[in-house]
């Protein structure tokens, strides 16, 4: 059937206006499309039903973070799949299809965890009462955006920072900030997105358990894959100028912040817990606060400027804290970092916890060190 | 093969310590992830090289905006298809991957326009010189993503919000405010992530062409797909009250905002364009300055406080702009708001132009019109 312009019109508004708002209305492809599949929908068990539109697959298996099984999806009518889950604990949780062993977003969810290599969606069952994660009723902050040209490696790159309730009002105050790094699949984006940071920043802050802070979140990955570096430079020590040398002036210079190492944290998970670690070790005098989540955890030639001065490090470091969780594949480098850190008299904090390395378990790493920050 | 942890702490910092960095390496799944897919890759003289790993695939099409051909990829070896396209002019180009008929974004780019549905990645080719929507060597404002409760709406809603360069230094400054409406498919994001709504403004700002200005974008629909309206409601009437009663309030406390409806202006694209058209008109003693893009132009009787009154909409819109291409599907539907303004006598601009109803037409239409705001 050809499409006129009028029933095209019609059509449009019938999607535009109607009370179950549909996302197909603005492309000249309108005509053509099929009705839009409803995924994730959520029933008020916490039941919870994926669908995706998919006629010539054998085989749609949906795998989800609340889980380690991998559920098979049943074609019906008109090449739907679909199947009900449930009921799933609250949570934010990561899932992803596989069509044909392709591992993908569901194109039904606009929740998209940012990464590298986006592969998975997001489900976000909220708590009742709400998690720490979740959004609540108290004072917000606000996450901001930027793109600034780093002159070390030279070329645009993108910065999220967060500023705590209060802070476009609050003139005269200055504030601690927070580094807080991400993982290697990961991207500036995603301590937000998926990390809820800026949640659990507020309910902290609200309950009285965080000191206000700012929290600065760069992009992990300093030059794109597959555009070549420099000699002898790799994508750590890019890092570390684009840290230094380009973001934390101009963080100084467009936010309120006070000044000096007790001040200043660098935190960070799995590969950002390498950076965190490794650049923190080895500038005392700029981070009186380091954290590694499930780190990468540097290895002792990677942090001579600590091993070689235990006194030096133990009267400027406020707080060494490192976490990893028993099922880790990162485990026996947190163990082995440890061992070395007492081995030389390093203080320290070791919190060997539950859990993999995963998001539920950072979430909940970023909600205990928070409130240890800048005492 | 089954992998020991010492192989897969190797294999992590291989990864991410390598001058090719992966984005690999922090899922459990590590060891049985294959290399990554490098998609799109672009050779200096911007052909493009899309690729995807999809073994059991049996056709894999890429479809791009920047030509009207779909173009088959080829499968090679490790199941990987690939095809090379260009050279492809600069832009911001919207693609989808079909797979066995299915459509998907890119997985091996983090770009994704930010959909209801995303099923579309993008393709950013800056311009040499420099576009208007290229991130450019000028002073930059910033993105605000807010969370804030929408109590006419009884739900959290988000919101983006754009400052211009200077902003957090000019303590005594007021702004005038265009609130931007996105289209149909789109979300609050949409008009940065994808229309780079932020560079042009910079840009345009930055050459004395336009006055600096905040811009305020909300999700245009506010309810979730599938939710359920109170009864005589629907998407266009919800955005209303979202718009005056929680947004504008919200704004006003949080921005600084020159008062008045001739510092206000209201545009949108598509079924944006009905709700700018249709509010803005219904409201000229808020709105000074309305536009629509490719609207979804609304019929007389959705805009009866003007069409009532040309005189007094006459006095007080100091500019009422509209723009359709002549291949837009909606050109009809302008072309009858149009005669419908001339037959009431209400003034206006009316601007056919090239083009459908697309991404690069409306980018277009914010940098003409931006410059003629709040003279």
């Amino acid at each position: 059937m050809k499409l006129t312009a009028t029933v095209l019109v019609r059509v449009f508004f019938a999607l535009a206006l109607a009370p179950l708002a549909s996302p197909a209305a603005d492309a000249p492809r309108l005509g053509n499309r099929p009705a839009p599949i409803r995924s994730p929908e959520v029933s008020a068990d916490r039941q919870v039903t994926f669908r995706l539109r998919a006629p010539k697959a054998t085989e749609v298996i949906v795998a989800g973070q609340w889980s380690t099984n991998r559920i098979a999806m049943v074609q019906g009518t008109n090449g739907v799949w679909s199947v009900t889950v449930g009921p799933i604990d609250p949570g934010v949780w990561e899932y992803s299809f596989a069509v044909d062993g392709l591992s993908m977003i569901d194109p039904g969810n606009p929740a998209i965890k940012p990464m590298r290599e986006p592969r998975t969606s997001i489900l976000h069952l909220p708590g009742v009462p709400p998690m720490l994660h979740d959004f609540q009723p108290v004072p917000h902050g606000v996450v901001h955006a930027h793109t600034y040209f780093s002159k070390p490696l030279q070329r645009p790159r993108e910065l999220a920072v967060y500023t705590p309730p209060g802070y476009d009002k609050s003139r005269g105050t200055r504030y601690p900030v927070l580094y807080l790094q991400h993982g290697s699949g990961d991207n500036q984006a995603t301590w937000v997105a998926h990390g809820r940071a800026h949640w659990i920043l507020d309910n902290l802050i609200a309950q009285g358990r965080a000191k206000p802070m700012i929290v600065v979140m760069m992009d992990g990955h300093p030059a794109p894959a597959g555009d070549p570096l420099p000699p002898g430079e790799n994508n750590s020590t890019r890092f570390e100028r684009d840290l230094l040398e380009a973001v934390m002036p101009f963080v100084e210079a467009n936010y309120r912040l006070k000044p000096g190492a007790a001040q200043r944290a660098l935190a960070g998970l799995s590969m950002g817990g390498e950076q965190a670690l490794r650049i923190g070790l080895n500038h005392t005098d700029t981070f009186a606060w380091i954290a590694g989540f499930s780190a990468g955890a540097p290895a002792a030639d990677a942090i001579t400027a600590a091993t070689s001065d235990p006194t030096g490090i133990n009267k400027r470091v406020r707080l060494l804290w490192v976490a990893c969780g028993r099922n880790d594949f990162l485990l026996k480098r947190n163990e082995d970092f440890i061992a070395l850190l007492k081995s030389k008299d390093i203080h320290h904090e070791w919190h060997l916890t539950e859990g993999a390395h995963s998001w539920p378990v950072w979430r909940l790493y970023l909600a205990d060190l928070a409130p240890r920050l800048f005492r």
